[in-house]
């Protein structure tokens, strides 16, 4: 399970390195001024590839690894959700949601009915901003693994492959054998992007390409856990 | 199942009588600007209480309706969801997400970690809102029913009931018993709040109090609706 095994103890912070951890500067202001941890607060560190351990904050310093490493296995099966891209601020809550509901890799697709169209240097900027989301989400949600996010890729680059599933609109009900749903632009997939995939339906009414996303990601994540089963 | 049963048939309305029907003036001016509707296009009206019927949309008047008047039985079991107030945009993101899910009852509630606190003036300009963002998100989820939002309440007057749990970590796994999940603020529910109530965990990371609202959601219409089942 992919998850830290304490339940409280303190922030979580990634590091590159475990056994000589440095804060980046964005977590030192994160936890000095908005958390306010006090000298010897209890804190963990991951390297955001399954090892963790506890620490010690230190005022103006680096903080201080206490006990042993911990090692925890990748979430087994992987579970990937795809979202067509978005207008608005709503691409980095979606990798933001996902990533806190124990997705494994996400990935950023420009779709034939995409609003959104993105050249080159968005397209990598944007995926830059998806990760630094992805990353606060992931300590926030005490997660041992940062989930992958992958470069922005066409739909139709996606060939039909076992547990790969297109959500749609009058698709069959999700089940365990789903590895990846992809979900499309507000305006639909076309038959195109549609061709020899299966498709999985997320409920009768008509949601929002976000809130699909989300619905997606919370039921790939409970079907993969045995928190609830498949119904076919 | 509450979603109208025509898939595509333009965009759905809700009116307060549907022999009669009177746009009102937001909804007119999306149809006209927004959607840029034309003369005689398609569109559906709903009551918002299970009744909808197709329309044509006529410039400048109001729509005329045409064909019978379809009854749509409400969602059975009916499903709530209770959010503890959440600081900023989030709890309209709630309102909307739950409302497009397929939830028929919103219970907003203060809890006694709830970091936002609202008089009773406040509460009610608050109510008004979830009021319309919730009327807006069921006509674009093609929802036959509004789902009801009921006012501000303090968790601790939420007595232990068949069906009623609080979301908390470590809890079980949820089940179709399950008709009301509420979820708590970000600092958790105190030992007061959790007195007599069963609990169910939303799976093994961290959640933010509104992706917990949202995945509960998720989760209770899905097991409701019969597209994933009870693991226990």
């Amino acid at each position: 399970m992919d998850v830290l095994s304490v339940g409280r103890g303190g922030p979580h912070v990634f590091v590159a390195d475990l056994s000589i951890p440095t804060l980046d500067d964005d977590d030192r202001h994160h936890l000095g001024r908005v958390l306010r941890l006090r000298d010897a607060d209890d804190m963990t560190l991951g390297d955001g590839a399954g090892r963790w351990c506890r620490a010690v904050y230190r005022v103006g310093k680096d903080p201080e690894p206490v006990g042993e490493v911990v090692t925890v296995a990748p979430s087994d099966p992987a579970v990937a959700v795809g979202f067509a891209l978005i207008k608005g601020g709503r691409p980095e809550m979606v990798v933001q949601k996902l990533t806190e509901l124990g997705v494994d890799r996400i990935v950023p697709l420009s779709a034939d009915r995409s609003v959104v169209q993105w050249d080159e240097a968005k397209a990598s900027t944007q995926v830059e901003r998806f990760l630094r989301v992805a990353r606060e989400a992931a300590m926030q949600s005490r997660r041992a693994w940062l989930p992958t996010v992958e470069e922005l890729a066409p739909a139709r680059d996606i060939h039909p492959a076992p547990g790969v599933v297109l959500a749609e609109p009058g698709g069959g009900p999700i089940d365990r054998s789903v590895r990846v749903v992809l979900v499309g632009p507000e305006g639909g997939w076309t038959d195109e992007e549609l061709i020899g995939h299966p498709t999985v339906g997320l409920g009768p009414t008509v949601l929002r390409a976000e809130t699909a996303a989300i619905s997606a990601g919370t039921l790939l994540t409970a079907l993969r856990d045995g928190r609830v089963l498949s119904a076919r």
